[in-house]
């Protein structure tokens, strides 16, 4: 590039929002994605780093040095400071929040002493709070002190001495209400303070439940720590929803889409290699029959229908029990009537599609014995893959494995087993 | 249950939050939340009907009559109203919405006129507006007339005579600032309205990417329609997200976990019998080589591996660039260097596991020949399948059918074919 083109690709870019900026940066390749960093003017690189998932977000500050991990997070909320924290090494921690203020080192530590996926990780120290006795008038005078009130702020937080939560005042009722009114009269007691040790997938329910658009959160004495911003929350969201489509590809949820080479091709290897062992034990199932496939090579040509199928069948009923399971819905009272149901819908679709590939292969190999064989196989099969898709999740949690990034693998080696059991069994016992 | 149990099990059900009482509802087969649906109080159960998702909800409303829905949907929100009504038969619409006084009818039909998936479906009538010439003293005793401010107001939408949009006016501000300046003074004027055609998911990262609470909507005219919050739009960010797994297992989004049997069979049904169809295409390839597979059994033991491997490999890659298409990553400029990553991570993996295929294979079988022809099949398979799975969402997408529905099974049957293909044609040059 020259330098007239250069300078002109810069005001272009840092003409944009930081937020298009992010999106730009997670839309590019690797070389190309660091020669556009470098363009970003100074002021705003923590703005945009701030916008940027956090597999992006460590492609940039493992280049960074200490200072300037220091001069990127000035200004920043302190959920976002201690994010960008936690991926660097522990002693650029130190070093950083070794520069910080007195007041800042303390609220990014807070929010530090709680781990990333929990309530106290989410959330951000910025909470403006009242005490129960003033009236509304005196709260009026007080916000006019500020120079502004944190983003999402719905609702102004009442402690008491002890910095102990008791309610809420949302700013709709605080501007509605009779300014001579006491705070006490009118806060919301009902509300709930979120537990710091909550996971954030349960932070994430509640607010997706009660329409919050903040919560504060409190420590084990109720006392209050910070509140959490819808805003975080739908980061949650949308990582928990992609955790079952990326897991079930043995992928990670956090997973750059334009993540380098040598990056990517790890985690896939370990995938393929695990795949590779179940299909092996699927060969040696059919190594058992080699005889029968010697004397009736059709039974070749046609098992792959049976495995297919059987993996079809339970996929889907994996993919309902996996998202069921992910939304809370699922528990021991309720899994008998899903196990019967998914019971019924296998031996319908069962029956139906081996009745019609009964009558293909009847027509296709004019031989009726392996059409019936076939169809028992499918019958079998798409039975097993149903119980196996519904309990395979179960059984998975039930051990602490996570059935999202186990349950595709544990099912596929149950449906190829089963199907060439039942279809090659079968063929040998009829045709020996 | 005799009555004193009834009347208990109805106390403790409603002394439930309706997002409780939903919860409970959506973890309950058929039969048990029609028993549980028939014993919540007429006053909440419009709030109820409210927090299920559409599927639930249409559930319970095919056995209402017209009276019914109207007084359920007293009271309720625009859009929500809106949501509901899209449920029903057209006459039901009309008698329901000729018994609504004329003002919350026009503010119904107005939603009603957009698509249930576009800004204009997802909007809210209940906005609060204000004229720029006002002084801030004003608006705030404006309010005080108020009885309370509609939920998740972040901002007073500040619109002209002519209801034109002009800017926001952040409540944080209006706290903040001195009574006496004037909305023009401190209005936002760089926020973005919303047009009331925009698709939902731009509306969804609209939203996720400017962190905003609420949003107003204008018609083309730029005339304000009403406004969306992010609480409905948190509804839209876990369908979208929801859309990609549920489509690859050839499931609706919006499946409920405890349907009923008659209801997700024959969806199921349609997704085996397409299955079945590529499956019996897999098997004409094979059946090509019939006397090959005749001659050498070891053949017909060993290519479901083949297949298997190419299947892993591939879907690795499409749910990759399927995920980042939803995120509107992916483009012209992209795909090349997209194309020659998953190319190289393809021979990388491919190779790797070529290569311990083919020890395992001269191991097992003690024949060189086949462990040579796995080994190249398994490369030749693998890599199809990284640029099978990059290019055939883009390609059916161009072609506006759904990657994520259709992707699943195209790429299954190119790893199939070109696995058999490869594997068993050749087997056949090299033993022919």
């Amino acid at each position: 590039l020259d330098s007239g083109t250069f300078k002109q690709v810069r005001r272009m870019l840092n003409g944009l929002t930081p937020v298009k900026i992010a999106h730009l940066l997670e839309s590019s390749p690797p070389q190309t994605r660091r020669a556009l960093w470098r363009l970003v003017d100074r002021e705003i690189e923590g703005e945009v780093l701030q916008e940027l998932s956090d597999d992006v977000q460590s492609q940039f500050l493992r280049h960074m040095d200490t200072q300037e991990v220091v001069e990127i997070t000035e200004g920043m909320d302190t959920d976002d400071i201690a994010d960008i924290l936690q991926q660097l090494p522990d002693q650029v921690i130190q070093e950083v929040l070794s520069a910080m203020s007195d007041q800042d080192r303390r609220r990014v530590e807070s929010v530090l002493t709680y781990a990333e996926d929990t309530a106290g990780g989410l959330m951000n120290t910025d909470t403006i709070t009242v005490r129960p006795r003033l009236t509304l008038d005196v709260v009026l005078r007080y916000l006019r002190r500020h120079d502004e009130i944190p983003e999402s702020t719905d609702s102004l937080i009442v402690v008491n001495r002890q910095d102990e939560f008791l309610g809420l005042l949302p700013l709709g009722k605080l501007l509605t209400t009779d300014p001579g009114v006491t705070v006490r009269e009118i806060m919301d007691t009902e509300a709930e303070a979120i537990p710091a040790t909550l996971a954030d997938s349960e932070v994430a329910s509640l607010f997706e439940r009660h329409d919050w658009v903040s919560a504060p959160v409190v420590d084990a004495g109720g006392k209050l720590l910070g509140r959490i911003t819808i805003d975080d929350v739908v980061d949650v969201i949308r990582e928990d929803a992609d955790h079952s489509l990326m897991s079930l590809a043995g992928l990670d949820e956090e997973e750059d889409t334009f993540a380098p080479l040598m990056r990517t091709t790890p985690r896939r290897a370990i995938w393929l290699g695990v795949n590779l062992i179940t299909a092996i034990i699927a060969s040696a199932v059919i190594n058992i029959f080699e005889e029968t496939i010697d004397k009736v090579v059709a039974l070749a040509i046609l098992m792959p229908i049976v495995a297919s199928m059987g993996g079809v069948a339970g996929s889907q009923t994996l993919t309902v029990v996996i998202r069921g399971m992910a939304l809370g819905q699922i528990g021991r009272n309720n899994l008998r009537w899903l196990l019967s149901r998914e019971f019924s819908a296998g031996m319908i679709n069962g029956l139906l599609w081996a009745l019609v590939m009964g009558v293909v292969v009847s027509v296709w190999f004019e031989d009726y014995t392996i059409a019936v064989i076939i169809a028992a196989a499918m019958v079998i099969n798409i039975l097993t893959a149903a119980l196996a898709g519904a309990l395979l999740p179960v059984l998975l949690k039930s051990v602490k494995v996570d059935p999202a990034l186990a349950g595709g693998v544990a099912l596929t080696t149950v449906t190829d087993v089963v199907g060439f059991l039942a279809f090659l069994g079968l063929a040998t016992y009829f045709y020996a």
